[in-house]
């Protein structure tokens, strides 16, 4: 027991630890503000103080280390709470995507072992099937809840705890566990592919990197004033902007959704620094009647991701925004930025995806493992300590995205000679039609410009029994607007090669979509996977 | 070996290894100017391919993962070459300080089972005999060294080889070696106790994240163009400054030693944007004629440690160079920065040592293991990954360092009300006398304030029958002047409560000091340790 106190004391020394990141601002700016969620503020002080009782009250339930706790939440206090007790016990959190289906959840539940769920009340209705199949999922933290209305009375889970007694019988004092460097944070779960979701393993060490690589690109300080308005179940949101705030002790005002006319009010009364949002929520505030109207000039840097930006409307953004922008390029699982497009690349090389930050390495590789020069178009790799531990339980995913001694981004792109990573395409949406690959963003590109009646394009490969892909592009006018299959093809001639362009066009009233707006092309892709079936049949036809 | 390929290829990916950052900033920044040493200049891309090539050079010639390797070098490109191939390999680097004398590097090769050398052609007189002492240090390497006279030529040692050979012989690759995150770096040995110096076992997370600590703090980037002239082989140059520079792609412009002159007229004709010098090498720039000739505008921030600047001087210093001025404070257990005494309070806290980095957490601990509140002088204790992993072979030390769940700094002091911290004394140089603590530093100050004749004071506690430790100080009178010790006394009166004053003051011609000019306290209260022996013995009487 000597030995494991001593062994407790140094690990509480040296370790890298998330947790530590908020007990070390709350020791350093104890009296600054930490998160705003609705009428509810908090300082550091009292963040940390919240966070440890609510760990305590973890432990008093019996978790430890390596246990998984699920979370589902709209973005609150006491999510953020959750995923910092979470960290100082070594607990891993596992973030529920409020866009699963309940089998999903369900999927998910079981997979990670989770032993317990904080659930927010109005959200009970959406999880109480999944929790049920799951009889190890034991213990229920209920959060009051924000934002929304409460929930339905009819839906309780069986010995549900308050959220609320939990933090009260908890100690305010640190809750001192044995967590090593590598021990797993979080498992989040990506979405959107024909499988069920794998689950990506993050590490301490991982996320805290990525965190600082964060705040000393994007120069994050504690006079910051951050909105958190993206999911926080999403790593980008969680981990670029949450965690980052934390480790420099800035202050985080917390939104459920967007509305650009709130949000141009929020900048505006709360002094806000920063912002982190969609490309088409910039859109919407540029189109907003207040935008001319609201003092913005507390905005230091504005934050995109998900996508890049078309310049004409960057330029209006730097115009009406004044500030700086940069635009957040990687995935999961690299905990997630692994470039930034940054303010002096933004209009000299416009649609690109930007530079390394401090703490990765990225280059272009072909199918044989071989790195590629600038200029050619290559999957795009990584090195460097945000990479995650692993998929959980999944072996061979995680072998063959480590292969070659890089982690494998499923991204195809290139560098140019000044040395920024252009994106090409995800390497399963190349279209292989004909013994050429065609980028289906580039066919897409084509689309947008050759009819402005066009509000959504997608282009997927579908089977093709001589093509082995066809180029397929499913279109959405404009409210009102009338499209043409048949001339668009002749408009895209002026646009694209001969072989490029689709060979049929299906105009359609909306998209699949995920949570973040991403266009869902694997489903679409199975939707329409009979579309060239020469009997019709929408099976493979072997 | 399939799996230890894989293992191999995970380690590349996802470690924390401060080689990495080097193969990181020359994949992002190959084009900017990494490093001037005299009349030579290398990019990013140059920097990196010399250190690979002797690494190649280290691995043909044996080296492996654990390995010790020597460096006994001035600052020069060399050094950071080996320091970087080390790093990429997982070998250990163990720099010899320049001032020890023949028996304590013969005890730092033995103890650090170094099992070869790279030294500088000119040092090999100060090493060959420690070498000749361990047959087991069986491989030299020497560097053609530069900024002094080539060395005796009576002096060689067996089997050396040449940097030049080893570098040429060695191939542009990256070395692919596995390096855990955790293993250590270099051992670097504290100097300045009575006993034979203890090794600083630093790990690759430990000094990463100190490196990030800087970078974050005090704003480095890409265009920040660095003077490295305090000694390499010392944590503050080292870690601070020079692997910080390299993480975020800047220049460093080596020199060796300090002359005012030279380095305000470097200053004006590179641009250089930051220095780090000692208190008294600012006051010697201050005093220089040139101060008001040079252009300093370049210069963004000013480094300084090992003491804090007079508020006099600091006043002089700000209007002089017109840029920030950062007090960097902790040691060689921390990698070295723990806190960092801040531009925004410079003037308003003179004589204070800072608030904590972003990686570390600061307190103040009793005797018993109790943190203490603020306002309370205690022991200066820490918590954060930039600390040591332990002592060299020496769990006694390593022990008492991390008891309680913290690190021992050996220093104390206190924070004020604000949150900032004091430096009170080191804790072996309190005294205790007649039941009371006095900070050695306190009569100090007293000392300077008392009499303006007085160039150097230094005070310590005695063994004494009555007093248990009796207050002694030993001045150096400034060029020309006299002091009466009898006087002097009596002008204390007006500095000090009476059981504060000197019992005796000593008038001196000099003053023991270690190479970076610290006074060697330890050493005289060696040689003045029979001073008040009834008996005028100078061991103990028991």
């Amino acid at each position: 027991m000597a030995s494991s106190a001593q062994d407790l004391g140094r690990n509480l020394i040296q370790r890298v630890n998330v947790g530590d990141s908020l007990t070390r601002a709350a020791a350093r700016y104890p009296d600054r503000l930490a998160l705003v969620d609705g009428e509810r503020r908090l300082d550091y002080r009292e963040l940390n103080a919240l966070v440890n009782r609510f760990a305590h009250g973890l432990v008093a339930a019996g978790y430890a280390r390596g246990d998984a706790l699920a979370l589902a939440s709209g973005n609150s206090i006491e999510f953020l709470v959750t995923y910092y007790a979470c960290a100082k016990l070594g607990v891993v959190c596992v973030p529920i995507n409020l866009g699963w289906r309940s089998d999903e959840i369900s999927y998910v539940l079981g997979h990670s072992r989770a032993r317990g769920i904080v659930v927010e009340r109005q959200l009970i209705p959406s999880v109480a099937e999944a929790v049920a199949e799951h009889p190890a999922v034991s213990h229920v933290v209920v959060v009051p809840g924000t934002g929304l209305e409460g929930g339905q009375p009819g839906h309780t889970l069986v010995g549900a705890v308050e959220f609320g007694d939990l933090v009260a019988a908890g100690e305010e004092s640190e809750p001192e566990a044995y967590v090593a460097d590598r021990d797993p944070l979080s498992y989040l779960y990506t979405s959107g592919t024909t499988s069920f979701p794998k689950g990506v393993v993050g590490n301490h060490t991982a996320i805290y990197l990525e965190s600082m690589s964060m705040a000393l690109e994007a120069r994050f300080d504690e006079t910051d004033r951050f909105v958190a308005l993206m999911p926080m179940f999403h790593t980008a949101q969680l981990n670029c902007h949450c965690t980052a705030a934390v480790m420099v002790g800035a202050a985080l005002f917390i939104e459920r959704g967007f509305d650009a006319g709130r949000l141009l009010d929020l900048i505006e009364t709360e002094k806000i620094t920063q912002i982190f949002a969609l490309p088409m929520m910039y859109r919407e505030m540029l189109d907003h009647p207040d935008i001319d109207r609201r003092d913005l000039s507390s905005l230091r840097r504005a934050l995109y991701a998900m996508a890049t930006m078309p310049e004409a409307q960057l330029r209006r953004c730097l115009d009406a925004f004044d500030c700086d922008f940069y635009l957040l390029f990687g995935q999961t699982e690299m905990s997630p930025t692994a470039t930034l497009f940054r303010p002096e690349h933004q209009l000299s090389h416009a649609g690109a995806v930007g530079t390394p930050v401090t703490n990765v390495q990225v280059a272009v590789m072909d199918e044989d493992g071989t790195l590629l020069p600038a200029g050619q178009d290559g999957e795009i790799v990584y090195r460097g300590p945000h990479a995650l531990t692993g998929y959980l339980d999944n072996q061979e995913a995680t072998d063959e995205a480590f292969a070659h001694g890089w982690f494998h981004s499923g991204d195809v792109g290139h560098f140019d000679s000044d040395g920024i990573l252009w994106f090409t395409d995800r390497r399963k949406d190349v279209i292989k039609t004909g013994g050429e690959n065609v980028a289906s963003i580039e066919v897409e590109k084509a689309l947008y410009a050759a009819d402005p009646n066009i509000a959504e394009a997608v282009v997927v490969g579908l089977p093709h029994e001589r093509w082995t892909e066809a180029i397929t592009a499913m279109v959405v006018p404009a409210p009102g607007a009338l499209v043409d299959p048949e001339v668009l093809r002749e408009k895209l001639r002026g646009h694209l090669d001969a072989y490029k362009i689709p060979k049929t066009i299906v105009v359609s009233d909306g998209l699949p979509k995920t949570s973040t707006g991403k266009i869902q092309k694997n489903v679409l892709r199975k939707s329409h996977s009979g579309l060239y079936a020469p009997d019709g049949d929408t099976e493979p036809s072997i």
